[in-house]
């Protein structure tokens, strides 16, 4: 015999896949839910701005939940826009414009059932910012009452202060202040007893964060109105350690005013921000009662009241992440599969949500491209992913093989492309043209001079050639993505080499998508064995392309006659990667790592000497590093914090920076 | 017999260019200014983060102050930190500590005369962000007391909000709340009798704005005080219109509280935005008594109380721009003394601030490259740059001598490198790899059936091989870069090409900088024009580059033989920027463009098919080239708004977007 949830699993998957359920299915659950009290919770995944899409999949959702008699129907915030929208508004204030529209189509729409669908909301008052971020509250036809958002995050990937003005008010506002934008409270705070909030408004609880950010707690005043159930509609996207602060957040919130909690989040992508949607309910205690999957679209049926609910698997890694632990480890497995499902959903929404179909990479035989062929075939399918093999005089044949080989693994396309005679050809005409310029310019820098002189007067190494080589391979893969239609290049750079500019520009680090830039090349090891063991196909990355020292073999070592490694060229990715995680996480800088002792540094007894070298390496490659994180493709953020230029901005010309500081004798010494 | 004014700038210059100011020099000023009264307005150009750099050149202009017996010397908003900063403070918070000591060194050596020392302040309460934005008061060896900003803009180019909190007190705050970051009043809101404000603090006027953005209005606080004089720190980027309005206002404001008012602006570039100082004193009936330079550092004497100023001429188009106009009318003289100082400053800071010296660039003879040629000849001078032209098949014999001719003209380096060898192995290359990947892969889509197929199955046009031409141009110029030391290659996109996407990834579009990346097409032509007439080298740009019809010179025209014009394939320039400049000044939309005239319309009796037909190409294309937008190399923001992607943020996967808005009829037929 068939259960709720069965039945309601059966219903919102045709609901999500725009199939019409059946009416026997309808019926089933109606007498399920007889008793009253359900909730509906919709985790949709709506495009940015495409307002018709977004609506007719809300309309289905509002229907269905009237067909079975649900008490009401939940959507996460601005669902009608899709979240962030950012300036968009502002410079096409049409999109505005079709937002309302549809919502009043909407509005009509709605019976017994009560809906909450977030929207943009134009104000018309003449202080203020030109926009609300609100909920419309529906019922018999109309819009009842709103909800405005009084918190507004502007950190990290967070904007929300550019263009929209924060509500002075908690709880429901009079429906006629659309007219002029006004806050004007309605008769009640609450709408049924429910106290609704968006987003950011839940997450200022002076007793649970040591630091509130804001002066208001929107759920402490809405809480003095006794509601029967907290709700809030959210759009909030995974990083690393986000979602056990979450938990406990909401469930203390829950229990510390005796009430059910319902929060409903957006899934899917949008540009660098994958949500990861696992909403959910807690009951008057705290108890998680209720949680919809992770990283794909629902409709959730739940009684808060009645703590009726079913919890699906949190993606692992979601509740449990790196940054929890207080040292440094290089143990990953934990953080890995919610690493794999966000950038998949940050892949899969870029590719359909701007009509790509097929992608084509570079296969070197190295660790950045194979996790990268393996993530776009997991993501769009092998079939639409051609492999490249493009070896230069350098490649070894090791390389070439073990390319092959992943391709044939996981069943993506394949083919060589020998760059030689282009590498030949362009090198020729590139050294022709460098002996005329050489007669007007030097090539090296005297910094004593002030002037350029053809005297090598350092130990001067040259990359003219080495990427040369990574520029052939870029122009082979745009020149594929321009014959083959909705097809484009992906680019493979890693997070520790973006940190050092350790990528070739029109290189390795050009591409329409970057799947792995917020992954550390130490957390790619980990995370390619992972895919090995946790993918369908098993081992389908060959075991000596995990075992092979990174490098990008674009020049041979004269030392050892082979292919150069990176760390050569850098420092061991586990101490750089310990540095990036520490400035990211703890906020630490050049003058605490000098007393840290790194982990690398105790299991390879470092020289104090040799750990000073890295470390000025480090701030002096990443200060020249800003302008290539300024021109990255498009990404998604895995970690907490990332170099995604709409998540962290630096200015280019913030040069000079002293990331050591300066003494205070040494400042009064200038200054008297 | 010298005046003050010519003393003072023997003086400044002097100061400006970190040399010693002579004792003779000192003594007259100091006679001059004897009777009190006279206020220093140091404009400076700071590097952003590199404090050691901005508190060495402030304690020079402090320590001058005080050897004339300035009674106060001002320094613009966040002198010390320099403006923006943004999230650079919150990763490395080693930098706010250094302005920190700089900042308490520079309090000790201030003597009678009053220093104001923009910078950022940390606060260590448990609510709210982590900084104000504030400046010191320092006298007698010691900070005094604080202004902390109130009002944080943050639209456009500016994220104040995002790591500062604003100030609920207007006026001067306790000194001692440094330790705490509580806001809590001096014994006055003054000092000294000023009524001291930081940047947007004063833009709130209600009686002057139609619509205030803020609640709060600090000046207007102030003035209940009965202040002797309104200061205002000032970062304020160029942009067309803000100068006539920011002049409107001051002079509105002085006037309404009978105060004179002095402002102090930041001068220099820092990334996109380019400030222009122009300084200046309105008295306390609002008329403008002194201005200091535009584009300039510049130390300002002034006495406010007695009229004594000297008014330096303001580059021409900061007091009138195109944006005043009603109808756009392509007459852009009025704005391009303006256009190319904010350009020239743009680039010559980048250049500065990041340690380049050198340009290399791709002479095409076509006007984005030549412009851009001048421009980085007058900006880095015409030793550093170099300039190649690299024709092609396609080249026609008057694009070579046009190039050739042009450098010559400007005295730039200059040497051919003819890229057909390079272009053909590519070609050779790629057709190889095609044949491969055909028998995978269909190239067309057919939108029937959702499959690929290699059956062309509409009229198809491949940008494969022209694209192979722009790329290896670029691949040129890196290798160069990548060879002769501190050199960069320049992007030379136009804006209107950028709105349509009409630039090759890797290709044109490719660059360490984009001098004309807010400049549009038909503003290129005017602004030619102004260079030949206007520089001291006249008519540098060949006559035949100014006449030739724009077009990439990558394909032939089957029709005419000739290559191909970028009209044919876009549509006339004069009709694509009035739409541009319509959307970005007017916000309007595209069912607004159906009931208004084009000028180009008028002029030419354009049908009403042709123009949809011109509409809908235009957001078609707009809607694909966010993706470009996202990875234009750094440029700097000349008009009244852009698409750098630090001032305008779009979701690249906003695709989908009804740019026409859908009818009533249809929202209620598809929901009901």
């Amino acid at each position: 015999m068939t259960n709720l949830y069965e039945l309601a699993e059966i219903a919102g998957n045709k609901l999500i896949s725009n199939e019409i359920v059946d009416i026997d299915t309808i019926n089933s659950l109606k007498n399920f839910i007889s008793d009253g009290g359900f909730i509906g919770l919709s985790q949709i995944n709506p495009i940015a701005g495409n307002i018709e899409y977004n609506a007719k999949k809300i309309a289905q959702h509002i229907k269905f939940a009237e067909s079975i008699g649900l008490e009401t129907v939940i959507f996460p915030e601005l669902a009608l826009m899709g979240y962030p929208i950012e300036d968009t508004i502002d410079r096409h204030p049409i999109i505005v414009e079709e937002n309302i529209k549809w919502l009043n189509g909407l509005a009509k729409i709605t019976k017994t059932t009560i809906a909450l669908v977030g929207f943009v909301e134009p104000r018309k008052n003449d202080k203020g910012k030109k926009y609300y971020n609100s909920v419309a509250i529906m019922q018999n036809g109309k819009i009842q009452g709103i909800i405005r958002k009084s918190l507004l995050p502007t950190y990290s990937e967070f904007n929300d202060y550019r263009y929209v003005e924060p509500s002075l008010l908690a709880g429901v506002q009079d429906v006629k202040t659309i007219e002029t934008g006004n806050c004007v409270q309605s008769s009640s705070k609450l709408y049924n007893g429910y106290a609704i909030t968006i987003c950011e408004d839940c997450w200022n609880d002076s007793d649970f964060f040591d630091r509130a950010i804001y002066s208001t707690d929107p759920i402490e005043t809405l809480a003095k109105e006794n509601p029967k159930l907290f709700i809030n509609c959210s759009a909030s996207p995974t990083r690393a350690k986000k979602e056990q602060l979450k938990h406990n957040m909401l469930s203390f919130i829950a229990s510390k005013y005796k009430t059910p909690f319902v929060y409903v989040n957006q899934v899917g992508a949008i540009d660098n921000n994958s949500f990861d949607g696992a909403s959910r309910v807690y009951n008057k205690d705290g108890k998680l009662i209720a949680r919809a999957k992770s990283f794909e679209e629902q409709f959730l049926i739940v009684n808060p009241y009645k703590n009726i609910g079913k919890i699906y698997p949190l993606t692992k890694g979601l509740d449990k992440s790196l940054t929890e632990q207080k040292i440094f480890t290089l143990e990953y497995e934990s953080d890995l599969e919610r690493t794999y499902k966000t950038i998949i959903q940050g892949i899969r929404d870029y590719f359909k949500k701007c009509g790509f179909k097929r992608a084509v990479l570079g296969l070197s035989g190295g660790l950045d491209s194979t996790v990268c062929a393996v993530l776009m075939a997991d993501a769009i399918g092998k079939e639409n992913v051609f492999g490249i093999s493009m070896p230069s005089h350098i490649t070894s044949k090791e390389s070439k093989s073990d390319a092959e080989l992943l391709a044939r693994n996981l069943g993506i396309n394949f083919t060589e492309a020998p760059i030689r005679s282009m590498i030949d050809t362009t090198a020729e005409c590139l050294n022709n043209l460098f002996m005329n310029i050489e007669t007007k310019w030097g090539k090296y820098y005297d910094k004593e001079c002030g002037t350029f002189t053809n005297e090598p007067n350092n130990i001067y190494s040259s990359f003219t050639q080495d990427n040369i080589q990574a520029r052939s391979r870029a122009m082979f893969l745009w020149g594929i993505s321009n014959e083959f239609s909705s097809c484009i290049p992906i680019a493979t750079s890693d997070k520790s080499e973006l940190y050092m500019g350790y990528a070739t520009i029109n290189g390795d680090m050009s591409g329409g998508f970057a799947p792995i830039a917020d992954v550390p090349k130490t957390k790619l090891f980990a995370f390619a064995r992972w895919l090995n063991a946790n993918r369908d196909e098993k081992n389908a990355i060959p075991e000596a392309i995990i075992l092979k020292k990174p490098g990008a073999e674009l020049a041979i070592d004269p030392k050892t006659g082979k292919p150069l490694i990176a760390e050569d060229a850098l420092m061991p990715y586990e101490f750089l990667d310990e540095i990036i995680w520490r400035i990211e996480n703890k906020n630490e800088s050049y003058n605490d790592f000098l007393d840290i002792e790194f982990v690398y540094e105790k299991r390879n007894h470092v020289s104090k000497k040799q750990k000073i070298e890295w470390l000025d390496k480090f701030y002096r490659r990443m200060s020249t590093a800003l302008y290539k994180w300024s021109i990255l493709p498009p990404s998604v953020i895995v970690e907490a914090r990332s170099i995604n230029k709409y998540d962290y901005r630096q200015p280019i010309t913030s040069s000079g920076i002293n990331y050591k500081g300066s003494a205070k004798e040494y400042i009064d010494s200038i200054l008297n």
